[in-house]
C-alpha cells in the first residue's frame, strides 16, 4: 500500500489561523454559538470548499465536508471547533483541521475511495452556552430530546442558524450507512508528555460515577465550645478527601482516577464550628465495575470516620455517565499505521469525555491522541507542538486509507 | 451582711414573657433596631419604671435604669437585648433581666447604697444588622468612629431613635464614675453543663486570631491527569485540617480552641483537580502568646505538608481581637458569694465576646456565667433551667451587695 502524508505546513498553518478567531487576552474563546464559534465555522465552510470538498453547515451548526464514493457506506472523522471560555487552539480544532487535511491530501492524490470520507465538525461539544455537552454529535448519531432541543434553539437562532428539530420530527440515523466513526484528540492529560511517547491508541471513554457525601456533627460557637466537646463535620470530610487517593490506588485499575471537586461548609462563617459539610467525589474507569468497587470503599471508609467521629454521614449517588469502548479492531489498525510510521504508541483510556463516546454506541469508533504539554487543556496554557500535531494527522490519515481503500 | 434573694418567680416570668417579643416559628429574632427588638426595648422601659428606676433609652437604643445614691459613682450591670436572628431567650436577655431583678431587690428592700446602680441593655450587641457587634457599649464607654456612626445611623433612625453623634463630638466617658462593669450571660459553651457546676466566674474574654491558609496546586482535568501527576490544592488543606485538633492540644493552655469554619474551593467543579483553596482557622485564649504559639505551630505544619506536596502556601494573617482580663477582686468577691450561697463554682475563660469585653478597658469588669444546656446558643434549642437563671441572679445580687453597701 501506498503510504501518502499530510501536508503538514498547511495544518499547522491552518491551526494558527483558526486558533486567531476568538483570541483574546488570555486564550481562545469560540463559545459554541457564539459570534467568534460562527465565524470558525464559516471559515471551515470556506477551507473545505477550496479543498474540493461537498461541504455544508446544518441547522444545528455542525459543519460537514464530503469526499464522495460509489458506495453508500462513508467513515466519518472529526471533532468539534467550539471551545471552553478561554480555552486553547487544539483541543476539538486538531481533530477537525486533522481530518480537513486528511481529506484534502486524499482528493489532491485521486485515492481510489472503496468508501466515501465526511470530515465533520459538531457543534457545541463542550456545552458551556446552553444544552449538555456533545450537542452536535447527539444531534446527529441519536436526535435531541424536545425539551433540550427548545431550550437550545433560541441560543441558535440567535446565531444565525435555524435550529434544530427533536429526534420525534427527524429521520433517525442509520449506522448501517458509516464504516466507522474516527477522532484525533489533543490528549488532554500528561501521560503521553511524560513518557515520551507520540500516539495514544485510546481503549475506551472512561465512564463517571459521581456520589455526595455529606458529614453532619453540631454547629456550635467556635468560640465557647470546648475541643473535646465538639462534633465537627469537617474533620470527618477531610479524613475522607485524604483516604480517596490511596483508595483509588488500592482498588483501582491503575488508570482510575478520583477527585474531591467540591467542598461546601455550612454555616461557613469563621467563628461557627461546620455543623454540615458536602463533598463532592468523582471516579472515572473504563470498567463501571472498578469504579463502583473504588467508591464503594470510599463509602465504607466514610461510615468509620463518622462512626469514629461521632459525625452522622448521608452518601447520594448523584451520577453515572458509562464508559465508552472503542472497536478493538479499528484500535490495532492505528497502533499499527502508528508503528508503521516509527512512532511510539501506547494503548491507554481517555479520561475527558469526546463526540466518540456517541458515535461509539451505534458504530465502530477509534480516537488518536497526541500529546499535550504538562497534560494542561481547557486553558491558555494549552498546547501541542507541530510535531506531534503533524504526527497524529499522518496516523489519521494512514488509519483512514487502511480502513477506506 | 444580711443576704436577700431575688423574686426567682418574677425573674422567670419576665424572661418568659420577652422571650415572646420577635418569637417565630424557629426560635427569637430580635435582630438589632428591628421593630422587635424595639418593642423589646420598650417593654424593658416599663418594666424599669414599674420596679422604680430612673428609666430612659438614649439615641442609639440603650436603656438603662437608675438607682441614684449619694455617691457620684455607681456599679454599671448589665447585658443586651438585641438576638442574632432565630436566636435564643437568655443569650443577653438573662444578664439584663437579672440585672433588672436584682435592681428591683435592692428597692424593695430598701438596702442602703453606698453607689448608686445602673441597669443597662445595651443595643446592637450582635452587630447582626448594621456596624460591627457591641455597638451600644462602645458607643457608651469609647465613642463610635464617624464612619460607623453615619453608616449605622440610618438604620437607627428608621427605628424612631435620634441616631448616635460620634465620639468627637460627644462628652467622653469618665471611667472614674464607675465602680465596676457586672454582667451575667449563659455560658453558650458545654463546659458547666458537663460539670453540673452552678456558676461560671470569668477569668477574662478570649482574644480571637484569624488566619488565612492558601494552598495552590495545578487545576487541571479530573478525567486526564493521572493520580501520580496531580497537586491538588484540597488534599494539603485536608491534610492541614486534620492537625488542628491535635496542634490546638499540643501547644494551647488548655482552654485553647482552633477552628477552621470556612474553606474555599477553587474553581469548585467535580470534575476539576482543586487548584486553590483556601482555609480559615481562627484561634482563641486569654493569653494572646499562647495562640500564637498555636497558629505559628499550624503555620509550620502548612509549610511542611506544602512541601511534601508539592503545592505553593500562602499565609495571611486576618485579624487579632485582643483578650479582655476580668478584674481578679472582683473574681474574689463572686467566688466568694457563689460559695456563701451554696454554689458549685470554677473559674474558666470566656471563649465568646460580650459588653464586658469593652467595659474591661476602662474599668473593674467581672462576669458571672450559668450553665447553657449542651453548650448551645444562637439557636431556638438554647436553653438555661430556671434554677440556673435564678441562681445567677442571685450571685449577681449578692455580688452588687458586697460591692455597693
Amino acid at each position: 500500500m501506498t503510504e501518502y502524508a499530510v501536508n503538514g505546513q498547511r495544518l499547522w498553518n491552518n491551526i494558527l489561523e483558526l486558533g486567531k478567531i476568538g483570541r483574546g487576552t488570555d486564550g481562545v474563546s469560540r463559545v459554541s454559538f457564539s459570534p467568534a464559534d460562527m465565524e470558525g465555522r464559516r471559515w471551515l465552510l470556506e477551507k473545505m470548499q477550496t479543498a474540493g470538498l461537498d461541504a455544508h453547515i446544518d441547522h444545528v451548526g455542525n459543519v460537514f465536508g464530503s469526499i464522495p464514493s460509489l458506495s453508500t457506506k462513508k467513515i466519518l472523522v472529526g471533532s468539534h471547533l467550539d471551545t471552553v471560555p478561554n480555552g486553547g487552539m487544539f483541543d476539538g480544532a486538531l481533530g477537525v483541521l486533522a481530518a480537513l487535511e486528511c481529506a484534502q491530501t486524499i482528493k489532491e492524490h485521486n485515492v481510489n475511495l472503496a468508501y466515501g470520507i465526511q470530515v465533520a465538525a459538531f457543534s457545541n461539544e463542550e456545552g458551556t452556552q446552553a444544552g449538555g455537552g456533545l450537542f452536535g454529535s447527539r444531534y446527529i448519531a441519536e436526535g435531541i430530546s424536545e425539551a433540550e432541543q427548545e431550550s437550545v434553539n433560541p441560543v441558535i437562532k440567535k446565531a444565525g442558524l435555524r435550529g434544530g428539530r427533536p429526534a420525534v420530527d427527524r429521520q433517525p440515523f442509520q449506522p448501517s450507512e458509516y464504516v466507522c466513526y474516527l477522532e484525533l484528540h489533543i490528549e488532554q492529560g500528561g501521560v503521553l508528555d511524560s513518557t515520551k511517547e507520540h500516539i495514544g491508541v485510546v481503549e475506551g471513554i472512561v465512564g463517571i460515577h459521581n456520589l455526595d457525601v455529606a458529614f453532619k456533627g453540631v454547629p456550635n460557637h467556635a468560640g465557647t465550645t470546648p475541643m473535646a466537646q465538639r462534633k465537627d463535620a469537617l474533620l470527618g470530610a477531610a479524613a475522607l478527601i485524604l483516604e480517596v487517593p490511596g483508595t483509588v490506588l488500592e482498588y483501582g485499575s491503575g488508570f482510575t482516577v478520583g477527585t474531591c471537586g467540591q467542598v461546601d461548609v455550612f454555616p461557613g462563617a469563621r467563628n461557627v464550628i461546620p455543623g454540615h459539610v458536602r463533598v463532592s467525589i468523582e471516579v472515572r474507569d473504563l470498567e463501571p465495575d472498578i469504579a463502583d468497587r473504588v467508591l464503594e470503599a470510599l463509602m465504607e471508609k466514610a461510615k468509620n470516620i463518622a462512626r469514629s467521629r461521632q459525625l452522622d454521614v448521608e452518601l447520594t449517588p448523584v451520577s453515572k455517565t458509562p464508559s465508552a469502548k472503542m472497536d478493538s479492531e479499528i484500535q490495532a489498525v492505528i497502533l499499527d499505521a502508528a508503528t508503521s510510521l516509527g512512532f511510539k504508541a501506547r494503548l491507554m483510556p481517555s479520561g475527558a469525555s469526546h463526540d466518540a463516546a456517541v458515535f461509539a454506541k451505534y458504530v465502530p469508533t477509534a480516537m488518536i491522541f497526541v500529546p499535550s504539554r504538562h497534560g494542561i487543556s481547557h486553558s491558555s496554557d494549552e498546547w501541542t507542538e507541530p510535531e506531534d500535531c503533524i504526527n497524529g494527522a499522518n496516523v489519521l490519515l494512514s488509519t483512514l486509507l487502511r480502513l477506506a481503500t
